[in-house]
């Protein structure tokens, strides 16, 4: 049993702090975010697979697997400390031991992000005033300027929470992201940031989140592409004294909790992916197995001859089926079949006889359900992914300049 | 020794016969191609690996496969002939029997395929009346025709001939092809017909088709999608009574020749992607072997964000290097250095202080090579690609309306 809460975020959490300022690293918006824990938390992450990780993202990466308790993360938009190198490096070191100063915690203490571009060296005389200047603004309903500081082509700020009623009492899960660009698979894919009241220990937490995290953010697909800074951190700073042990029943409340929170966080990302205008539900059922379910879900989510179809309204199912094909999954075409919603498009034996015109009526809603189904079997699986703009193309050539 | 032939085609080879009509499959442009050799030619092809098969693509997949000696191709462009069943595949051997008999051959010696819109049953009275006035036309320049006629959203026909002396004497190598959606690594790709009057048995011509399709159609991408009616024919009819025997010096010409031919008309394809201003050469140096460069310069050719900044003329090096970072390919982001044409613009541990302005001019040409070293061994694969536009969304858009 869990609800959303209206307007909710990380600061919804008992006992979290947030605070969002613009500290120069842009030229005019928000820029700088910190997260606060009076009480230490315990904490798990999961982390971009890119080859190439951002100096930030190493020291959190180290610091989150070292296992011990967190009180703060610090996020920054503007400049992503990416291919920085030994200095890139260093940088993001004394950005953790200024921020822990500051807070009178330990440096260990302290989680750190960024996002912005890539391969330009941190103005640092920036980045510190910065920080002695947000560590004097974190209050109780700080979430939303969080949230809004972590953007960076994001259109609008993400936030949720969401209460849980447990055997002994109702615990909170509160969470901020950001998403918009270089959105893939197989990855923590972006940062997102959640806090729960719930006492939970790290291993269970980390088993939480990696799940909630596969069906989530995993399964989100803007463009294809993976940053170098992609990181989703869970904290559980306890306050609620509510406790949380692996195999209980509250554990699975917890866990459907979490889970809807992400897959909402998630969809949410792709609905303000670049240049989206459309929301497309990738279903897919009747797979030999979860696997191949899987496989075809990506690649039709990744498909611009897809993504572009929909964006013009056409009911084009000869380009899914064509993706199907392409995926390198087994399967026997003639059976396959698809729905645009609750409309049959293709029926087995290729029977495609809907009606054009009340297909293009399903396809102009902002939200559409591709449902494919391989009458093979009981694999499925759902993605989510947006329509293919040229908004995405002119936010692209331009984002340096 | 091989030169190309200015204006060459599938015509400059001797015994080959081309004609390109306007049947109605299409409102106005020519819609049905014949390519036809007086000689019986010996045949190689390579064909979609796309699960999903057009019905002309199962037909003459299954003839080339026998083995036999073949006279003719016919294309026509307007319908694919794909996702239509059993009635599509009647149809397909329908239309090849008709050609046959009108060409007075056996319907075993008659190549078919289709390109164009899926799932939509081919209206045969309007192929055969096409297929009626066709083999009245077929003429010795008649290879642009042909080209034009096999063309979707091409924006010019593609055609191309190369003459090779060989020890004793000359050959033409010629063909025509067809590119824009749909251009995918690992398949044959698109629509490619090529003829020579060499006389070369049917093993080592598939040997010396797959190698070359390998270099060359196989490492263009416009999309990362991929059609199902993608093939490349290539037809001997010893008409020039040269033969080439495998493992002679002979052979090698013929290769080098043949390779070039195929670089030449993939090259083409990708310049005349949908809605493309760019060609963008991606060379892939210093790995560790020749896989992992293929990987690189595949993962870099289809990312959409790499592909939106060079469309935007912006030096963007981060892109490039974070492609190469979720490649899955191991290696040591600090050694890896990246040129636009001769310009550095990454060397080893991340330098990159270049001019900007002057990057950008580098950029705005319409050929632009971007050349990244592992610095780690000596496997190396160069791709082509092309940019990413608003004219691509527009086209895909709105495709079938």
């Amino acid at each position: 049993m869990f609800k959303f809460i209206e307007n909710g975020s990380i600061t919804s959490v008992c006992g979290i702090k947030a605070a969002g300022i613009h500290s120069g690293l842009k030229r005019k918006r928000k820029d700088l975010a910190l997260i606060f824990s009076e009480e230490p938390c315990n904490v798990a992450g999961t982390f971009t697979l890119n080859k190439v990780k951002a100096a930030p993202l190493l020291v959190s990466q180290e610091l989150i697997n070292k296992g011990g308790k967190v009180k703060a993360i610090l996020i920054n938009s503007g400049n992503a400390n990416a291919c920085t190198g030994d200095r890139g490096y260093a940088d993001a070191l004394k950005s953790q031991k200024h921020c822990a100063k500051k807070l009178g915690i330990r440096q260990d203490e302290v989680v750190i992000s960024s996002t912005g571009v890539i391969g330009e060296y941190m103005p640092m005389h920036i980045l510190k005033t910065g920080i002695d200047t947000i560590v004097n603004q974190l209050s109780d309903d700080g979430g939303i300027k969080a949230a809004k500081a972590i953007m960076t082509t994001d259109l609008v700020e993400k936030t949720f929470a969401v209460k849980v009623q447990l055997s002994s009492g109702e615990i909170t899960i509160g969470g901020i992201a950001k998403g918009s660009g270089m959105i893939m698979p197989n990855m923590a894919t972006m940062l997102s940031f959640i806090a729960t009241d719930a006492d939970i220990d790290n291993s269970l937490l980390k088993k939480l989140l990696l799940k909630c995290v596969q069906n989530s953010f995993n399964k989100i697909s803007v463009d294809g592409d993976t940053s170098t800074n992609d990181m989703v951190v869970l904290m559980a700073n306890g306050v609620s004294g509510i406790e949380i042990k692996e195999n209980s029943k509250d554990e699975e409340l917890f866990f459907e909790a979490l889970q809807a929170l992400t897959i909402e966080m998630a969809k949410m990302i792709v609905v303000d992916g670049e240049g989206a205008s459309k929301l497309i539900t990738v279903a897919i059922t009747g797979c030999n197995n979860d696997e191949d379910a899987n496989t075809i879900a990506r690649t039709i989510s990744n498909s611009p001859l897809v993504k572009t179809a929909i964006y013009g309204s056409d009911a084009n199912w000869g380009r899914i089926l064509s993706a199907v094909g392409r995926s390198g999954v087994e399967f026997e075409p003639e059976k396959v079949e698809i729905d645009f919603d609750d409309m049959s498009i293709l029926g087995k034996d290729y029977k495609h006889d809907f009606d054009e015109e009340e297909a293009t009526i399903v396809l102009s809603k902002d939200k559409i359900t591709i449902s494919v189904n391989l009458n093979a079997g009981k694999g499925n699986s759902t993605w989510w992914t947006c329509d293919f703009t040229e908004k995405y193309i002119e936010i692209n050539a331009t984002y340096r300049t």
